[in-house]
């Protein structure tokens, strides 16, 4: 997984911010998992993650209703709820829109 | 380095993602003074940042003035320069709006 390949903006970014709880227990597996389920939703443009201290990814959604329906695909759901049983110590969710972007491709 | 604690939105997110180029050439000292820097500026809220096969920085401002000035400060305009030249094989700067947000602290 490299830099996502989106189009001209806008288009929404959804920012998740997390701090994992000690052990795998399941983590990366289902990790996997969510982003190939993202690939699959309508709308989806890309996505990127990183884990260091923190762990981010970022998914990328033509508009924010599109990020609105991936919330809420039920194995979707299921892994969120799992997130915050055990899989996360705190995150953050931002949802935002994206007016200009640049760089090298 | 944690979750930045930002305020309601909105306010703008600047997503920085990028692939390294090999070795280290100064790398990690100007992304620690960069991160300090920052700190330092006008309308600043937070930073997060994560690298695996690409790094991830995300920069909270208060407003999209505020990330512009950022971009525009001299030292930082300098590091920009050099990690175009030798730090990046490629990057994505993407400038977006928060719209909401939610999540456990």
């Amino acid at each position: 997984m490299g830099i996502a390949e989106t189009p001209e903006p806008p288009y929404t970014a959804v920012i998740f911010t997390s701090l994992r709880t000690d052990g795998d227990d399941g983590y990366a597996q289902m990790a996997l998992r969510m982003e190939e389920l993202a690939c699959e939703q309508p709308g989806y443009l890309g996505i990127e993650s990183a884990r260091g201290d923190v762990g981010i990814t970022v998914s990328y959604w033509v508009d924010a209703e599109a990020a609105r329906a991936w919330k809420a695909v039920a194995e979707h759901r299921g892994a969120q709820r799992l997130g915050r049983a055990q899989w996360y110590r705190a995150y953050r969710v931002r949802v935002a829109v994206v007016q200009r972007d640049y760089g090298r491709p």
